[in-house]
């Protein structure tokens, strides 16, 4: 296992450490290991929270800031947040107008967001939860009853925090998020496996001419393990069944959001968006918005995502606005 | 090899026609391959121009836009664009204010932007270079005569088009990247090769057990291959040359940037900042700025390398100011 750490079982809280170090004007960490907004609790603003296993940073902690979450809740590697940690962050960002939890749809996810908002509900928080699936590769999964939430998350953040901001209330930002998961779908694809730390040994064995699409973020099995394709059909894999799949049509304006899995460098990424660009003309719909990178990863896993979500002005009002985070920045 | 690509000598071509389409709003794609910030030339602006060879995304294609670059050359893979390139570039993005050259110090780009420069001031455009060589590593180097130029680079970019944004002249741009150049120093390390496309193998040999402290970002050997240690101490060997080279001491603020080689887990370039800051704070200096990302890479290799510029006001006004490129943006 070739890594740049000092101990499988220090990984996530030193890297919380080197986070609070680099970046004092956007966050704080507290007890139990979670990731707060430097300001929170802002007095009368919803909070927004969200979490799940650390491995695919920058989600979420590098999310937490002005316009996106107010706190994430970091469990160990590819493992859930316990529900201390999500009543924490709850808490943390209670800002006497309701915190917003949304949950990634892998069952201990769920399960432990649902304990941690009933125990903050207990304490007079009222608290809303939307559960993103938005995988469309397969049904059930390894960890998860339903489809998977991947890529989806990230937009869903960006623009209910937009909104929260802007001072949405609980119930608009709860609809809001259900609209998102309403417009977007997701498949991702891998090259490579990834080794987590504490097992030491990759999480999937693969061979050097083979590649498995609609794998899940912790090497899930996907629809198919196949021989190597190119980039250009690789791209049609996931594009065909995200497109087919979602409430997508003709002369829809769409957020294209290409993802890197982590070991996949920028310029394969670009490849993808090239010939996803091309499908989405042929299919007559615009790419209104687009984001290309390492937003939702798994570990230093080869491979990509692709992301889909229909806009309209309403939520692409909310994607522009500003946002200040580590890993999403622009307009402050 | 496993690469998302679909033929080895289109990837570069490819990939900027997915830059084009992605952000149309930041770049076009003029021929023979250049990256050229949308609204240029600018009238009364001095241009702002770089190049190297592909496979180190997002630089420099990735920070063409307002507030940094006026247009990129890229080359094919780990391999020096061609003067035309760098000459097409600066004719594109030429104001009439002068245009600057930030070159990285590899022979073959030295060699092609110095013809570049002669040809475009054949045809009256006033023309200044500055080299970079920021790499504490080794002194001389395959494809390098000196230090090599590394992240550095993307920093001198940031603060001199911050700078040019705000109207300064060539002499004060270039003024300004010698003062970057002066202050800056940076050395890198891996734990795995990397595969260029066209070449289909590693481009070096690494034993599971093994890395390479110093390494350059095109597998260039580095000082020493020893075996796997910890990330502090990595971190140790990457920051004391470059404290004991550059020109800090206690009391300074600093620019910190830990950069991501492309394959290295975010996860894990926190865990390097986190040792890193305390090195820093063991020797009474603060951090006044940070960066933390895969911002100068060498295609997928695993690895890191670690950049320090001393920061003073005009330094740190001109980083603060607002950028907008595909990969580094804030304010705007």
């Amino acid at each position: 296992m070739k890594k740049l750490i000092n101990a499988p079982d220090k990984v996530v809280d030193e890297a919380l450490a080197g986070m609070a170090a680099a970046h004092p004007d956007l966050i704080r960490i507290e007890s139990p290991n979670i990731v707060v907004r430097k300001d929170a609790p802002r007095k009368g603003k919803v909070g927004i929270i969200s979490g799940g296993g650390s491995g695919h940073e920058p989600m979420h902690g590098g999310f937490v800031g002005l316009g996106m979450l107010d706190a994430a809740a970091p469990g160990a590697v590819f493992t859930s947040p316990v529900p201390d940690q999500m009543l924490a962050a709850t808490k943390a960002v209670n800002g006497g107008a309701g915190v917003l939890h949304i949950v990634k749809n892998y069952t201990g996810d769920v399960m432990n967001f649902d304990l941690a908002s009933e125990l903050a509900q207990g304490e007079g928080i009222e608290v809303a939860s939307v559960v993103i699936a938005d995988d469309v590769a397969v049904k059930d999964s390894l960890y998860t009853a339903g489809r998977r939430g991947v890529g989806g998350t990230v937009l869903a953040e960006k623009i209910v925090g937009g909104a929260a901001e802007g001072g949405a209330d609980l119930a608009t930002a709860k609809a809001l998020v259900e609209k998102v998961q309403d417009n977007v779908r997701s498949m991702g694809m891998a090259l490579t496996s990834c080794t987590v730390p504490a097992a030491g040994k990759p999480t999937f064995e693969i061979a050097d001419d083979e590649m498995e699409i609609g794998i899940g973020i912790h090497g899930e099995p996907g629809r198919q393990r196949m021989k190597l394709a190119s980039a250009d059909e690789i791209t049609e894999m996931l594009a065909t069944p995200i497109l087919d799949d979602g409430p997508f049509s003709k002369g829809d304006s769409v957020l294209v959001f290409v993802n890197g899995m982590g070991g996949t460098p920028l310029i394969e990424l670009y490849v993808v968006f090239n010939k996803l660009a091309a499908i989405l003309k042929d299919r007559g719909m615009t790419i209104g918005r687009s984001l290309v990178g390492n937003y939702i990863t798994s570990l230093e896993m080869a491979g990509c995502s692709i992301t889909l979500l229909k806009l309209d002005d309403e939520l692409t009002r909310h994607w522009d606005a500003p946002v200040r985070t580590a890993a999403l920045r622009w307009g402050i």
